[in-house]
């Protein structure tokens, strides 16, 4: 059995050495556009000419945003980069280059922090993304993660959560609420739960995938007009949306795409699924808007199909863009309609 | 007298929108290749033509690197900047764009953070640097700061560590250990002090001036063949320097620029201030090599002149880079020479 060794006990630059072993000659950037990437006092870069950068950050801190008893290094590595990704593919951006800062509890053991490194490395690898540098430090009453991430996109096809407008069909990709779910079963854990719902679930709430190849395709089809990620849950996002345009907007429940692992984890909790749905979070898929008028159905239609062909991603048509005066609203089955408020998670209000 | 509104009692949109309002028409980006700043999933930045970009992130943690009992969030927002500046700075980079990553502790006010922002806004807005972004999250333990910094550099002014050469003239600008000497005044409070010498030692510790003009007149000089920032003390920056060259390093200690209140400091607690110097760090001045043989000391007397009648800033001669079989030493008064360890601040050793 290999000897435990804690970070407190390893120098910063052997740890760094360690870490950067595991992202591989990847990760150390062949070629991508690195110029030099770990060990100097920046990284240097080669921006593609004529192509916008795109830059987001999001901090992770233990006990707000995971709990290391019910998340893995390798899962928590994973999902701090792919939160960053989902930022970058709702602007229409390809993700390239990351810095990742540790604010690591020296009573941690290495390997814990070797793992949240492979687990980054997994998702950045998948996507040609390279980890350029960063910062290791001790924090000694919780782990803090924060990625900066950096990417790029053609000057046409850059996306902003402005650019919906009045009559605008209102659309999603994959399921929603499922993350929320999957946070719902690890606090709860119901027994007996079938092994695929559970798996299901938690892989939504622990190992989110990026939308970055749907964002491209939908994107380069030339009809989108705006795009959020969910990471704040539908009804906050639309809101940052209808905001940003100077829309209102209006969805319908019974459109809202759920899977059976979130609805059975609803039913089993007596809630509504919709909750999860509406203010639940970390979903990290897409919402945007396509133009409306004649034909605009059918030609969601199309768009969804030409997704589901490419990435086996459903697309679903949930809703329309109203003019401001008719703010937000959810219509239920029967025609009741509610008014939408941005209830979603808020770090600062309980 | 003003309410005290806490973290917790405000939305994190109104936050952010509060922020974002000190931060000025220049910090939201007026131009400066800033095509969208705050206020969308990621911020959308146009790259200069031809230049490199530069990257790098360093994240601060309440009790590691500061003590909020005795630095001010405006000097702390300063600070966080100021040591991402001088990344850059060392690579030969212009910083121009930020992005902010803030874990606040819900106890804090309002009035704290926007004072963080406002010492931020204060070094942004003297170099150009444009905050285009960022995150705002809880993490109730401790007050966190990261902040990535991007900058941007022509293609043959990027620097590295790993270019000194054996023969090259070691210089380093400012005055050194002056950091180390103000967190000793802050640990040990002498009574009686000079005011003007209290202020000097504070200012070094609390608002450091990151070395980018300068750094820009050395490389733009064409002289200079590898950099390092002093962040982490001489004996270890120039370890990491030697090392990255493949090369050892001697330097004087009598020629270790040392200032009254550093050296006033020092004989008050009675330790020698050449361990401020060499282990102390945080001195974020510049440590440097150009090139030697006949006549490079005049060449280092010139350079030194030009320095000081451009920016006030002093230019040092304090040593000369080996072969790496000689690896590294200090020659003290005398002849008496001895080995010099990397012995600077390490986050993960006690």
């Amino acid at each position: 059995m290999e000897k435990k060794i804690l970070v407190r006990e390893i120098g910063e630059s052997a740890l760094i050495e360690r870490l950067a072993e595991i992202l591989g000659p990847v990760g150390q950037g062949a070629g991508q556009g690195v110029i030099r990437g770990i060990g100097d006092d920046a990284a240097v870069l080669q921006p593609t000419p004529g192509k916008r950068l795109l830059a987001a950050s999001d901090m992770l801190v233990e006990g707000i945003h995971f709990d290391l008893s019910s998340i893995s290094p390798r899962q928590l590595g994973w999902k701090s980069l792919a939160v960053n990704m989902s930022d970058i593919a709702a602007m229409g951006g390809n993700p390239r280059w990351a810095l990742i800062a540790l604010g690591l509890r020296p009573d941690l053991e290495i390997n814990f922090v070797e793992n949240i490194y492979a687990g980054i490395a997994d998702l950045a690898k998948k996507y040609g993304v390279v980890v350029v540098g960063g910062d290791i430090c001790s924090s000694p009453k919780c782990l803090t993660l924060d990625i900066c991430l950096l990417g790029e996109a053609n000057r046409a096809e850059v996306v902003y959560r402005s650019g919906a407008r009045e009559g605008d069909l209102i659309l999603v990709t994959g399921n929603l609420g499922a993350a929320a779910a999957g946070l719902a079963y690890l606090r709860n854990k119901p027994e007996n739960i079938d092994p695929g719902i559970k798996d299901s679930l938690l892989k939504a709430h622990l190992t989110p995938s990026p939308r970055v190849k749907e964002a491209s395709i939908l994107i380069k089809s030339g009809a989108v007009g705006a795009v959020n990620d969910l990471s704040d849950g539908l009804a906050t996002e639309l809101h940052e949306m209808a905001l940003a345009s100077g829309c209102g907007a209006q969805i319908w429940a019974e459109r809202l795409p759920i899977d059976k692992p979130t609805a059975f984890m609803a039913r089993q909790l007596g809630v509504d699924p919709l909750h999860f749905v509406l203010y639940g979070g970390e979903d990290y898929e897409l919402v945007l808007t396509i133009p409306g008028g004649k034909g605009s159905p059918l030609k969601a239609r199309r768009l969804a199909r030409s997704l589901m062909k490419a990435t086996a991603t459903p697309l679903h048509f949930i809703g329309r863009i109203l003019p401001a005066s008719e703010g937000l609203k959810i219509v239920y089955p029967g025609d009741r309609t509610e008014p939408l408020f941005p209830r979603g998670y808020d770090h600062f209000r309980s």
